[in-house]
């Protein structure tokens, strides 16, 4: 049985082969370039941004496992076999984690961390108002699905007044919970930090852009560990600039690594981490592939398959 | 009725003096100088670090009120009339203002806020390995007073596993506790960020220092909102840069501001803040003052007064 990877590059492959070795010896790991060249037998594959055209070489190949939980990437090659199944990488831990990562950003806005770095940046000593209290801040999660539930939840019990919005109504407990278009401008009104975890599909490309911003209370803030491609990122910082919005934290980016010579970086009000979110370790992903791979052996249902009505 | 007021200096007198006005008219609020050249009916005193002699110079003084927590910079005036009572600084909100603190600063040890924020001042996007999860890291708080208590009740709420440290047994709902000489090692044993909420007392001095940096697990982080003579400096830039210890959050010093010399503020795992854990606003503290006055001009108990004995 024989596994085709591309995520890290070729760098990352002999650590994906002992990872695999470890789990199941009988799946042999193959770098891209290797398994171009010699396809036979392979059947999986585990990619991020694969090379456009790569999938489609690969005649053996009956499902395709992202190396994250979205599968955009994928989606991006037009010559991708788009009869096969794709598996979203969710991981056991994976909501735990994003969990965490944005109770920690909330905290960070809360706390001013960016504006804590830069002063010890300056060795400047800057004392501040007194800090912002959780109960006062109110927390919007949007997209419901097992990231936005497990982090609205995490913040609702470290002590946050948490919202939540999604496309189709969900129920959630401790969270007031709204849905569909009808109620998005009623959930943005009540909303001090904005959580984006929705998927990248058509529909919310670019929903963090102006109109978003401008039904947030004034001094609201974000955190985008949805996708890039949901940022608008000049309505961003021209809302950042008009003191419209207090603050962002921004995990992924429509160009990622983000290029050296993205504003992003500097602005004094927005903190950037690079893709850091919910990542599970590459150990964590050789297992769940290796699971998956047995799973579809036998023949059984896969969890967290792309739906294309959906768009997720 | 009169209050002497040593906190935030000449330029923070009329904030001190609207908010006094708002909760109680009848009080009339003197900037130090004002009180030091005519203090007649001056019955009490708003102070930090007062000038030394400075409270003996009030003939009238009855109590001495701290602007914070914590007493150490009225017990070094060593002319204080140490007859009168101090009030410390236990505003009702005080330990869930810290509590989230310390709880930020938890997470950004674990979500290694310090290496973030230096890859973005260098536009550096470096992948990290997949982070340390909140289950997995122990949390010991030092000192369970009232900040203690609402911070280790916060953690674990949060999802920490969360120990206790204090010189007299405590228990603590969902907290494992230890308490004095005796518990102390295997309290820190069990511990991979260590927070320090104890008061100033010559017991406590210097307790973050090397004889307890080693019985840390290796790797172990260090939080300290207690106060600056806690932390004996040399000892944990030495653990930092001998790999013993991972990293530090401090809000506290010896010497504060923090001088633009100390090596503090550049070391790469080491945050900075400027005594933020649990300031209240002045309004708050204002408030609580004027209910403190209140109590003893109707002869009535005052809460959170120094205890000479007990050394805090």
């Amino acid at each position: 049985m024989r596994i085709a990877i591309a995520s890290g590059g070729p760098a990352a492959l002999p650590e994906w082969q002992a990872h695999f070795q470890a789990f199941d010896p009988a799946i042999e790991v193959l770098g891209w370039e290797a398994a171009q060249a010699d396809p036979a037998g392979v059947r999986y594959a585990l990619v991020w941004q694969p090379p456009h055209g790569g999938l489609a070489a690969l005649p053996d190949l009956r499902l395709i496992i992202s190396a994250g939980a979205g599968v955009d990437g994928i989606l991006d090659d037009p010559l991708r076999p788009a009869h096969l199944p794709i598996a979203r990488m969710i991981t056991d831990s994976t909501p735990d984690v994003m969990a965490e990562y944005v109770l920690s950003a909330a905290l960070m806005l809360l706390r001013e961390g960016r504006r804590m770095a830069l002063n010890q940046a300056e060795r400047r000593w800057d004392i501040l108002p007194a800090p912002r209290r959780m109960q006062d801040t109110r927390v919007g999660v949007m997209g419901l699905g097992q990231l936005g539930k497990a982090s609205a939840l995490l913040l609702a019990r470290a002590g946050f007044p948490v919202s939540g919005w999604s496309r189709t109504p969900t129920e959630l407990p401790g969270v007031r919970t709204h849905a569909g278009v009808a109620g998005f401008d009623a959930f943005l009104a009540d909303t001090d930090i904005l959580v984006c975890l929705l998927p990248a599909t058509p529909a919310t490309q670019g929903i963090l852009g102006a109109r978003t911003f401008e039904r947030l209370p004034a001094g609201a803030a974000v955190i985008n560990v949805g996708r890039g491609s949901h940022l608008d990122e000049p309505a961003l910082l021209a809302a950042l600039d008009a003191g419209r919005l207090s603050g962002a934290v921004l995990d992924v980016f429509e160009t990622e690594p983000l290029p050296a010579a993205s504003p992003l970086w500097s602005h004094p009000a927005i903190i950037v981490t690079p893709h850091y979110g919910a990542t599970p370790s590459r150990r964590d992903r050789a297992q769940h592939a290796v699971q998956l791979i047995h799973l579809a052996e036998r023949g059984q249902p896969l969890p967290h398959l792309y739906d294309a009505a959906r768009g997720y």
